[in-house]
């Protein structure tokens, strides 16, 4: 099956040398685990050898996939060094910067000029880009880049400066890579790989897969599952979105993860509702795909189930406590209306209705006793629907999901009480859950309302509210 | 089988009406074919508004691809005027430069400097290049790119300097995008889509394909056939190359041509021979990847058929007889020695050598005269191997073919006398043909001392010859 | 890319051998090309020696491999001998009949009995189909039997009766692995392989395929070409049809194979027209694809084209000529009525009609002078329509392309005057062309007429013709 | 991206209705679960209307599909109605039979005998063979055959003569349509579809799979497993097996099964250990693939990993303490020497050995008391080997895994104390487990001893034990 025998290839020993560089055995140069200044000086030596592209262009990707075998086998203590090196010793340099202008300066007729141009604009990339640039065409290069920038958010880059412009040039060469163009769209379902469905399980960040069972009951008929994938990472999920296919739009999320629910005919369903959408990989945070996940995902949706009459999310409100806090603490009693804060007060046995509702909240199984749910009710849909209705100075939506959709064009369709009654969903969310309505006849003109003017496009239900 | 229905996807539908695009059809904006002043300027604000990317990606993309619609519906002379339009009205803004220049200059600390270099950066980039780039992500794009600079340079871009630096930026652009690490090595044999070999029989350039029945013999059992593709044109190949497993180093290309000739087996070959590499996309003139096609194919080679023991071209000298006429004209009777004077002499019936030689060549069947043919023999040889070992004064291989497989790190093997008889062969090489050997140890060493020292290594025999 | 490589595996080379063994090289025992009668009785040690299943099940198959390729090696003089070994050698043995007879007679229970029979059962199969049956799980097997069958045909099977038995038994078991069930529908493109288009060219049997060009032009987007092929027989497609998309439903086959005519677009097409359907395997003569192959593409074509409103072949009437030329000879003048008779003699200034008409199609260019065309119009249409109309004595219509398509349940739609102008046209079918249509709906219905009733079901026009 | 869409087609809508057929929808005829009295006339008439393949080929298929439909919708009470029905009703029919004999008796040359033969042949097929074979061509047909086969076993089948004979049939069908020659090998890996994956935690017989990482960790890179697959059953396993790459021949399945033990080097790696052998389909019990199947994975592994010198398996002895338990009862003291019978009592403090035995085996924890376990070792040792190398009557092992392994040609190796403690390994095995030893040039030598002379080929270490 697999073909192990290699007799005498030179090419492709060095290609499947360079694979299996990446799978950690081979050449690099050998350095300490914690780089230290001796071997900080071999590396940097290394690395001159590769932006001067002597020997031809195998040799050059040999050196390249050389030097990431190097950091591959650092330690934590090690890569921040090797980060830091990147940072620090391979910024632009202003010599030749000078140089480049000036030349640009005497250029003396328009293909003179062109040329110095080229120049300029060339020494102005900074020799660190044109190093980790060489790692596009490397096999698991993409991803290798994707993984150090893993590393370097996680090693402290946003508190760095340095760092921080290193982070700033990797993103830029990441977010030119992962265009939208070259995304594939695929459908995951439990005839999907085990080793991709496992990493479904690691990944998602909304409502956390319990168990293998739990994940299965997700790919039933009635769901949909999608993610984003780019052709030069094709094990590696980028972004996946999990999908209900029911009758009416969706309100609990608890009801649409319950395993013991029967199936539903998806052939029947006439609403398609986005319950989690999950970014797969920590290298790539603000490079964005959501937007584009969910319009292509819709749009598929509709062409395979015709009777699908509405494209929703159910998605949870996760600033909503933190900005309750921060109210109750700035305006006390203010917060409230006089019935709201007598009803409060009574429910708590309390004097104060700030300290009540944040009485009554930290209760760990308010929600199910009924007749304080109900007491509760009113006051927090009308908090919640204020929150997710206010902007800040800059004109944006005070919740993030709530700026994410709005910004995607969706419109604030509905609150719904407690439709979301996990640990997590009490606690950000006091178990509030949104759905964000997605009409594809409005979603321009609602993006542009949005980020053209502020104005926050919501039902006239949720406007009653809050 | 295929699915034609088409019910209410909109990205879906933009995105095929993309792909519909290229095929002749959808949107763009309404242009006269021969694009006169007045939808000029429609074209430009077109082109503005995909530089301003306002809208969303989807409508940028959308945007982009009703420009390269427009393209395509232009005459020979629209395109020129699209082209110009493109050269001399969307280089890199002087304004824009001076601003982020003095940006530059007044950061007042690392991060701001890095963001205003950034910002430069951006700046240097001509804006028509930044155009350009959005067709990477269109289906169909990198083919359109590619055979609009072949029309660039089937337009004159050569000889006009605005076009010039056009082609200039194009190629810069597309030499990126075709970095060998993103190339396909794909065998092509009878098996192939007749639609591709039908590209080969258009395509070939070095000894040219007959008939499919010629095809058919070039890809029998002891034949071997390669290309390269790129993932985003996986239709067209990029170059090609056709190889003869044969027993010792061939010399003649009929021989190998002959489609009488038996089936040898290819398990009893020890020599690979490249009789021909042809490029396949004019619009790629200057991006080169025939070095890294010879080296993947002798390594693919190798590994399947371990009893391969030489790999070596056949290739013309396809300057040589110019080369000739030049040397005859400038230095007359010098160019022979006196023996080789009396013989032309004689041959010709005439009286002077440089003239006996003009004249024989002259002679349409000179080659199939032995006695002509075999006193001509040690005279072209030797000048021949002169010309072959010749460098100008960059120390450069005067030949053509010379330079590129010694720049590969080949050496200049052995001459054939009347290795290649037809029409072109004579004209060009006088029907000489030569091998150079790829020798997988002395790559390296070869080429550095080419491309080093302008030394051209060659066969001890070759070397005593001229 | 593939591997060669072979270390220690025992099975796969068996395996391994199996497959080279039909391509020509391998085991086999060892017997002269014309197998003479020593060799005869080694090859029956040989075929016992597979009957009695020793060794195991890949012992067992590497032996009937090398049966195969003995027989593969044989002249047509020894395959004769061969297949006669078979024919005469391997039938039912009447003993073991008789003995398996008795045990059925003597069952005293139900169970005894029920294997009694299964005994039974098994000793009426001829030891020879026993042994042709290994092949089926055999690589390259099936094709295997379906060449010996054809080379049983081409040896004189139907005027031999021990052959004749044999093919009888072989084209049962070819029966059984070509159900219909197993076939797979496949579209033929110019993206097909080259190997595949070059088999239709050589297997084209009805318009014969001048050129590649000519093939380009029957594959073009107005096209379609449908092929079945078998799973264990990939490379070989079993039956094709060739298709033209058109308005109207076309009356001229030259009309349609014009390569200098412009590409109609599919899309806007009302007609599909089956302008040839060739078997492709002589080994398989008398197991009919045919009638499903029409179904099935019908229904691909209307599911992929929804504007498409006919379904129609258009075919020659092979047996008008010789029919005709049979009821001259009968009937002499009585065939024509009395203006028939004064037309004919008038136009080839003769005494007698049938002379008169056999002169008149005998001319070489009677199709192009249109005033003796004319005059023949009418005569020639009447009489191929009362051809087309007429049955045998079994009820089955006279012309074996009418019969064909009027047991599918078609229809005998149309008689296209001057419809194939070729020789092989002119020869058989006095120029004329016949659609058949295929109305879905009423096909059962004119199938039943037809297949019980012996009833042709023919359009009004035709009838009123003939 | 699938095509939901539906015009007008006639023939792929029926075999997409025979598709949905299976899966639980459509036509069929409408019987009631429980199958009463008047149901089962109709269902005979439909059978019948099966048998007599009236109005072609399509329609046939359409009725047979539409009687599985049928089965599929009955209660375990009606499946067994329905196959009685079989079973009874459609068994040979004897008047046929008569005239088909007489025809033969009366055949008065070669071919009228021939075909005689042929027609007694047919009528000989029991008419519910000719209705299941059927069931072939139709998509899920096969998979359908093989689920009513094991519905027929876990129904009865071996108590009713009916049934068995039904069976007899059936298994006949399916051995045929199963030969070695048509079954797929594929690896499966953590790469493969979840659904398949599942598939095998489900059928695992030997090592029971507790949970996914248990699986992940038997597919772990020292690690394979490897399936037969049919063509005409894709996604359904028919037989796996688990092999672990080792250094040295395992003795310990809990050590290789042990989830925290560090992944091993599988190129330095000598032995592969077969742990597990499953059968996946309870419809093809009697129908056997493992023979074959431990010969093709060795050979795989043979070439993909050279370096592998030894292939055994660890098997358990699941006979053993039933055995021992029956010789205990036949021989009582007879079966210890005196030491052993010492050593027994001792350990037990009772006064005869074979209730010792008994009282020491029936210690949950005896596995874990050290001197206990060496005490037993010796003596258990010598009894299992007794037991392994001892032949029944017939010439065959009394454990049915080592018939299994030495029929195929395998030696038995090695003898493992306390290879298997698990519950199961205990209660079958006394915890033993026994290596066979595959040597690929001794297998057609040791399988003609064992099934030819009954003579059980053994290890000297193993000779000497018992």
């Amino acid at each position: 099956m697999s073909n192990r025998s290699d007799t005498s290839g030179f090419i492709d020993r060095t290609l499947s040398n360079l694979r299996q560089v990446w799978r950690g055995r081979p050449p690099g140069i050998a350095v300490a685990p914690d780089l230290p200044d001796g071997d900080v000086e071999r590396l940097k030596r290394q690395i001159d050898a590769c932006l001067t592209a002597k020997g031809g262009e195998v040799s050059a990707r040999l050196r390249a996939a050389g030097l990431g075998q190097s950091y591959l086998g650092l330690s934590d203590e090690g890569r921040v060094r090797f980060l830091r090196v990147l940072a620090e010793d391979y910024d632009v340099e202003p010599e030749a910067l000078e140089d480049a202008l000036a030349r640009v300066n005497e250029a003396a007729d328009a293909d003179t000029r062109h040329d110095a141009l080229r120049v300029l604009r060339r020494d102005l990339l900074p020799p660190r880009t044109k190093l980790l640039t060489q790692f596009n065409a490397l096999p698991q290069g993409v991803k290798f880049l994707v993984d150090m920038r893993k590393d370097l958010l996680a090693l402290g880059a946003r508190d760095d400066p340095a760092l921080r412009r290193l982070d700033v040039d990797l993103r830029e060469l990441l977010t030119s890579w992962f265009d939208i163009g070259f995304l594939d769209l695929e459908r995951i379902t439990w005839e999907s790989p085990a080793a991709l469905l496992e990493k479904l399980i690691d990944y998602e960040a909304v409502h956390r897969i319990r168990s293998w069972d739990d994940l299965k009951n997700r790919l039933d008929s009635d769901r949909r599952c999608y993610a984003f994938f780019h052709p030069r990472m094709p094990d590696e999920p980028l972004i996946f979105i999990e999908v209900a296919l029911v009758k009416g739009i969706a309100g609990n999320v608890q009801e649409l993860l319950d395993e013991a629910a029967p199936e539903e005919d998806p052939d029947a369903a006439d609403a398609a509702i986005f319950y989690s959408i999950s970014n797969a990989q920590a290298g790539l945070a603000g490079v964005s795909f959501g937007d584009f996940l969910i319009k292509r995902v819709a749009d598929d949706l509709q062409r395979s189930l015709p009777t699908l009459k509405s494209f929703a999310t159910l998605s949870p409100v996760p600033g909503f406590r933190r900005w309750l806090e921060n109210r109750l603490e700035r305006e006390g009693e203010d917060v409230f209306g006089a019935a709201e804060a007598e009803s409060l007060k009574a429910a708590a046995g309390m004097e104060e209705a700030p300290a009540a509702l944040r009485a009554l909240l930290a209760r760990e199984d308010w929600a199910g006793d009924a007749a304080l749910a109900d007491s509760l009710k009113p006051i927090l849909l009308r908090l919640a629907a204020g929150f997710l209705q206010a902007t800040d100075d800059r004109g944006r939506a005070r919740d993030r999901v709530a700026h994410f959709h709005l910004s995607n064009g969706a419109r604030l369709e509905r609150l719904n009480w407690l439709g979301d009654t996990s640990g997590n969903g009490m606690r950000q969310s006091a178990g509030i859950m949104v759905n964000y309505l997605y009409r594809l006849a409005d979603i321009e003109k609602n993006h542009e309302a949005y980020r053209g003017n502020g104005r926050i496009v919501a039902a006239p239900a949720v406007k009653k509210l809050g």
